[in-house]
């Protein structure tokens, strides 16, 4: 028999709706399995389980009394804890927040509150968003490994059945790397669309907030949640709303895939490279047609984005780094000091780079739909290994490394899906990036279904392997 | 008998297109009348005598045939050295740029050459627009002091009838500045409204290209050829078209006229207070309603122009500034210098402030419908000058001073016009600057309009009064 929390987004949305489930128990069925898996991966900082139970009874209620709000009614969801929820902690899993209480949401919190959502807790981030293995959670594939990060324990959670969906942000690949390292879906839509009203910002000109779900059509819902001007966000776009589900089902028949000849499968393990590829063929297979392309300002990637993270992420926190260093861990401490001497005048070019590489992304997309690229150059690494060791003997630190494929969509602001296409040989789950135009999120949903349709009818929770080094 | 450089650009333009004034006749004025004033004011750096001359008659040769282009047609113009034309030298005033003539007209050129207008030189600008008082150039009012800058030429040869109209660029405060000390018109439009491209930048956030003319009606006429969308420019709105002199001859009843309480008569020479409220008063007499409003983060204004500004004009000059320091002249090159050492975290945390000062000040403009102010807090000063004094003693940098009420909109994107509205009792002319909320240029253009309707009839031209220390 199917446990409750092992339903997908849709599927508990269905029966719901259906009546044939109740989001008392389903919630009832999300917390235990928190109480299952969390000691081994980690995954909360807090659990609400009394509020979730009251609001899951609340919105059981209203369903009864035929007040269905939609899809997101009575549906658990966890939260990274970098988002403000009213009347709970909201950490950034850093003593610099411990006694942080916000008295209000932040939008999307408001937002998925609307629509019925209910909430479980919230997440473990990397400290501040500042990293890609958040330390604190493991992986449920291996609980010797990363989840990635960092919004590690959003991915964690929902690809262990301890939340039905969740929030994650991501400033060079934080919702992406997490969803590919263990195996679910993660979309990061296009810079402005979804708002950051109380969210901590790591970056605010990287910053994106998005989905971590078990499919891609359960993204679209929630997307469909999230998305929305909000004038209180300066970066949000007065954008009218959609139905980001609407193109699900159609056929890719003369689709434009991007197949990168530079760049993305550069230093990238062959499993990844290999099952990446298959993936794109599995494309072409269902009729899209692969055009090869080069991508532009490639070598600047790095540059530019850590030259504008860093002295913004610093910006931010200067007032607490100067009061109480100690609060934080040593390697975000380290980071946000290197940010003080970073020149304007770097910083200043490094926009101007970025803007130049907007265009020539915004180009490259009159000439194809949809690039698709492996999302992370490799699968969860063992927790705490600071590097990882290439084939030609070279070395590079595990978090360049997972960013390397996922911050160019952070630089353009592009819209970009991961979506599990199969394992390596160890097991762990691998991740193909797909990437659009601006404001094309649609599309990438209808890439990423027809994908999961074809070879991937139904999405597994993580196995929950135990192993050294697991978390607690 | 007036001669045809005395007109303003409408009367020369009535004159053009009702066959009274050939454009060779009208360009042989205006280049006769360089050839009077220019050694007084050194307004120019280029005089384009025989291209000049070959353009108006090949105008008048289209206007005769029946091809008349609208009110520009024929008419000669100035344009500051900052601005590209293709194959005219264009030097910032600067040994850094003395071999540069561009093969390729900046957007603006284009669009004036091809609204018919004739080209008869480039102006003098203080040193690529980092200045606000144009050493090579003389106030036409008094040749022993600074017509202001940074597009002190430009507003010399306008105010001297050595231009029918011009182009200067407006950092913090370039075009209005100089506008207002030799009693003319200065027009910094909304931030975007008018490309830059083929402009070299001072300040790319900061920076605004505008007409300077003897009328506000002539104000809107160059507007209409200048405003429009233009992808080039990162920074271009894109805006529909408009008729900028639509609401000329409308009355002001009930227009709300936001005097400041704060900031804008603090520190102000008497004389300019005094004749800026007389023209408030004035326009309260023409039906408007003055409403007094208190001007938002004021306190902040100057570290957030220096904040931004600074470090964007190291960064676009840092190239030369390492490879031909000498050529720079000391005051400027000391400026970039500075800039090498601004962190990128004050940066960021000047781009923060002028946010939240942009969206202050948009507030305002709920509640009134412009805001009349003094357009610089004293008249033009002795050249080369390095302080104002003050009634209480305390000295003030000339630059520092000149910029303090104009920087504002320069911050804020928003659109301000100064006009003159009289003289201190030196004979020195004295502007006002009417700011109002983003994209309201017709508006700004009404009220300028209403107001020199019934209070300057006639545009004069500055007298040519020499004294000591004339350029040359």
């Amino acid at each position: 028999m199917t446990h409750p929390y092992e339903l997908t987004l849709s599927e508990a949305a269905d029966a719901v709706a259906d009546r044939s489930l109740s989001p008392v128990e389903l919630t009832t069925s999300v917390l235990g399995r928190i109480g299952e898996t969390d000691p081994a991966t980690g995954a909360y900082v807090t659990v609400t389980a009394e509020s979730a139970l009251a609001d899951a009874a609340r919105a059981a209620d209203d369903i009864a009394a035929g007040r269905h709000l939609g899809p997101l009614h009575g549906i658990p969801m966890a939260l990274k804890d970098l988002i403000d929820t009213a009347g709970v902690p909201t950490t950034a899993s850093s003593l610099v927040r411990a006694d942080h209480v916000p008295s209000q949401d932040a939008a999307v919190t408001a937002r998925l509150r609307a629509a019925g959502a209910v909430l479980t807790g919230k997440t473990h981030t990397h400290e501040f968003a500042y990293g890609t293995t958040t330390p604190q959670t493991r992986n449920p594939w291996d609980t010797g490994r990363t989840p990635g990060g960092s919004s590690g324990g959003s991915a964690a959670a929902v690809a262990s059945g301890a939340a039905t969906f969740a929030l994650g942000t991501d400033t060079g690949g934080s919702i992406r790397i997490p969803a590919a390292l263990t195996g679910i879906v993660g979309l990061k839509p296009t810079y402005g669309l979804v708002p950051r009203r109380g969210v901590a910002s790591l970056s605010w000109s990287l910053d994106h907030v998005g989905p971590l779900t078990r499919t891609v059509r359960d993204a679209a819902l929630v997307l469909d949640a999230l998305a929305g001007y909000d004038p209180s966000d300066n970066a949000s776009i007065d954008h009218p709303r959609e139905e980001y589900g609407r193109l699900l089902g159609r056929d890719l028949k003369g689709l434009r895939v991007g197949v990168p000849v530079n760049y993305y499968f550069d230093r990238v393990q062959p499993d990844v490279e290999n099952t990446v590829r298959a993936a794109i063929d599995a494309l072409t297979g269902l009729g899209a047609v692969p055009v090869p392309v080069e991508i532009p300002m490639a070598e600047y990637v790095r540059a530019v984005h850590w030259g504008l993270m860093v002295p913004e992420a610093t910006a931010y926190h200067q007032d607490s780094l100067r009061t109480s260093p100690e609060l934080y861990t040593d390697d975000v401490r380290i980071l946000l000091e290197a940010g003080e001497f970073v020149p304007a005048t770097d910083y200043i070019r490094a926009q101007r780079a970025r803007t130049l590489m907007r265009q020539s992304w915004q180009e490259l997309f009159e000439r194809v739909d949809v690039v698709a690229a492996p999302t992370v150059t490799s699968t969860a690494a063992p927790a705490h290994l600071p590097n990882l060791l290439w084939a030609d003997g070279s070395e590079e630190g595990v978090s360049d490394s997972y960013v390397r494929l996922s911050a160019p969509a952070n630089l353009t602001g592009l819209p970009s899906l991961s979506v599990p296409v199969g394992f390596d040989g160890d097991g762990l789950p691998i991740g193909m990036q797909v990437i659009g135009g601006p404001l094309d999120e649609a599309r990438l949903i209808q890439v990423g279904h027809a994908y999961e349709s074809a070879h991937r009818p139904v999405a597994h929770l993580a196995p929950l392997v135990t192993s050294a080094g697991a978390a607690g």
